[in-house]
């Protein structure tokens, strides 16, 4: 039997495994499986940083091994890294409010607050001088294009409120050559000098309740357009974030800080053990 | 905190809370919403049927309280009982291998096998005279009205795989009288002498990978269709059961026999406790 908990943030749902050795990629799918398994968008698992192969800074650190929810290896996210914290304090992993931890993007900071939110630094934000253009639903948009480590169009809805987006169908972009991998497709609506609310289409997933670098590269895009760097509060289908900015070079760093809940621990037999 | 169980049946999942008292709405849509809860096609809960307002039998009985994802009430289920099945002799409710459990469709009796699989009693089921015209993607296909206790068509696809249907849109019926509160419809492809391959569109919850009830109806179809009552092998997307029929007045007696697996256990706070 393996002890796990299940855990959100915002809505973006994880599965984390207490053990010492990574999970087989059919371990991920089937954890993550939400009828034949316990059911996330992927899983966590504590590793000390020194076992791990490609990590040469701090041993000591704990690193967060994400798995996406088909098996794959993914470097971070910042909805996951929040529960990871989370998680990190109910086992005693993590005795203080403040720490470093691993992932695959490096060094990320994070911070447990008095009212449950976990604030996770985002690493650098740039938003680029040439705009791109989305077609949605027959409609053209003018698109900022903001890179967080992974790509995003940003779409500010000056007309229309986000809640009249309809996902039925992926946006496009234009030029072409401008996401050669794909492309992250946030819509945002402005709702007053530090409030926005968006909706997300990530590559490969769709539509999703949360994406934390698509916040970050929402309150980017909003620093640009308005030199106000922060605290920008952002409404996500799946609950509320908020995202500071701090110059640097051509672009950002950035802290984002909201939710991230516990809400279950128990026992499960992983499938081969 | 609460104790729960995770499990399903051919894919057809369910959480299972171990309390005397009944779940409020809220709490069922929790536990099931896949995201922000544990997730679930429902929960199942085991009452003593003596404690139950409307039950009028052996009050010694363990009662299945059976309520949807949304947190309504539900009579039945043929892949959540053997789930249930299950669960009571994990917890060392249930000690012999069959027993009776109080449903709120009446008594059922399930039987634990060898093999892991369970069988559960389904009622009567009646395939009736008259045909029906199901439409679907601008084909029509005649199919037989079948009665579970809820309402079915059930096509015989001659000269189409199962595999070929896309649900991507709902089927209709004709004619629109013959199932005023919508239908359970079944297509069915015949394997062999004694084996279907068949895919389910649910009323209100579009395609499912089981439909137990579904399966006693496409069973009931192929006895009809060919005299030989069973035991019917059915591959559903999430897996395979056998369905067993014996003649009773006009229709048959049903036995469902599949799979039913606990994944995991663990505690949970609920909200509002």
């Amino acid at each position: 039997m393996t002890r796990f908990w299940k855990g959100h943030g915002t809505g973006n749902d994880f599965v984390i495994v207490d053990r010492d050795s990574p999970l087989t990629p059919e371990q991920v799918r089937w954890l993550c499986h939400r009828r034949f398994g316990i059911g996330a968008d992927g899983t966590l698992q504590a590793l000390r940083a020194g076992d791990v192969d490609d990590w040469h800074g701090d041993p000591t650190l704990w690193f967060m091994d994400y798995r996406n929810a088909d098996g794959t290896v993914a470097e971070m996210c910042g909805n996951g890294l929040r529960v990871f914290a989370r998680y990190l304090v109910r086992t005693g992993r993590m005795t203080t409010t403040t720490a470093d931890v691993a992932t695959r993007a490096g060094v990320r900071h994070v911070r447990l607050h008095d009212d449950g939110d976990v604030s996770v630094t985002m690493g650098t934000v740039r938003v680029e001088p040439d705009d791109v253009t989305i077609e949605h639903h027959d409609t053209w948009w003018s698109a900022y294009k903001v890179d967080v480590g992974n790509p995003h169009a940003v779409v500010v809805t000056d007309h229309t409120t986000v809640s009249e987006i309809s996902f039925d169908a992926s946006p496009t972009w234009r030029p072409r050559s401008a996401f050669p991998d794909g492309v992250n497709v946030e819509f945002v609506e402005q709702i007053d000098q530090r409030t926005v609310a968006m909706r997300v289409h990530e590559r490969g997933s769709g539509e999703t309740m949360s994406c934390g670098t698509g916040t970050v590269a929402v309150a980017a895009t909003m620093a640009t357009r308005t030199g106000y760097r922060g605290p920008w509060t952002v409404y996500v289908p799946g609950g509320r974030v908020v995202v500071t900015l701090s110059p640097s070079g051509d672009g950002y760093q950035a802290v984002l800080t909201g939710p991230a809940v516990i809400v279950a621990a128990g026992q499960v037999d992983l499938p081969g053990e």
